[in-house]
């Protein structure tokens, strides 16, 4: 892993303005930490001492990503103790609707960087198993592999996202891309 | 989005120790941009010059992140000129394999952050329907909302990712988690 160069942090700039949800969803979850933390939310952690003690950062850094998982309304902030004054983290609906990209991403990682096998394993309390999650088309019902996906641009495609070829494309200018 | 500070970057390290395949999966595509190169590339962009006129990162970025996917296995370079010697940048089998992870950022995307409608849409060729992607068991094939999900500990969970208590569990010492 790199470390970030001060030109990295530079470049770091929001993706608020993108129109694309995989962008706007990473403006969220995206920075350093953040998907870890609502990992252990989902986990029922909810404290903030073992939000630190579990990932082992600064508290300044926990801090300041509790606050931004709470502005963005994915955690919110509940009272348990009026004297002394203390609250905990619980996910928001929004912060459960994550579930699906946690599990993702568990999976991915289950499958090509887990060589002592899975650390977690989810049960369907349906029917009892130790499953994989399966992507099934919501119109009809069957598995939807890769391969049997075309994109299409819907009515928020302010960035022409399936152009391509951009405005300066290879076919126009010497290429550069020899990298 | 807050910027990062000089502490924050010296707290930026890296996941590949834990044990825990959503910090797996981070480690690769968890850096600024990176989850967008490979969105990128699951649209058909190829070339470097393509991938820099779309995102608007500065060169040296681009070619850290391209290298660093390409590096762990998530992107392949694949000649396309002998002369000039050229090559493009291609998904690997790994890395179409974060489809699911894409798309279900999308979604999540799609339904908090889209006001002007979704970007874009999936149609599942099977059935010719714009569809949204559902989670289903891979063992009876029914739909799994994730409160008929519960988590067990498998045998890579080294780092006892499900006892939540922790080592310094907040019964044990004096609260000072009201940030």
């Amino acid at each position: 892993m790199m470390q970030p160069s001060i030109l990295e942090s530079m470049e770091r700039k929001s993706f608020a303005d993108m129109h694309c949800s995989v962008a706007q969803c990473l403006e969220v979850v995206g920075e350093w930490w953040s998907m870890l933390i609502v990992r252990d939310a989902m986990l029922g952690v909810t404290r903030f001492d073992q939000f630190q003690e579990r990932l082992g950062i600064s508290r300044n850094i926990l801090k300041q990503r509790l606050e931004n998982l709470t502005d963005h309304g994915v955690l919110e902030k509940v009272p348990y103790s009026d004297h002394p004054p203390r609250h905990e983290y619980r996910l928001t609906a929004k912060g459960q609707d994550l579930g699906p990209v946690v599990t993702t991403m568990r999976q991915w990682g289950d499958k090509y960087a887990a060589p002592d096998g899975p650390p977690i394993q989810p049960v369907h309390e349906g029917c009892g198993a130790v499953f994989n999650a399966e992507m099934t088309c919501s119109n009809c019902g069957e598995r939807v592999p890769a391969s049997e996906v075309r994109v299409v641009s819907g009515p928020g495609d302010l960035d022409r996202l399936l152009d391509i070829s951009g405005k300066h494309s290879p076919k126009s200018k010497a290429p550069t891309n020899a990298e």
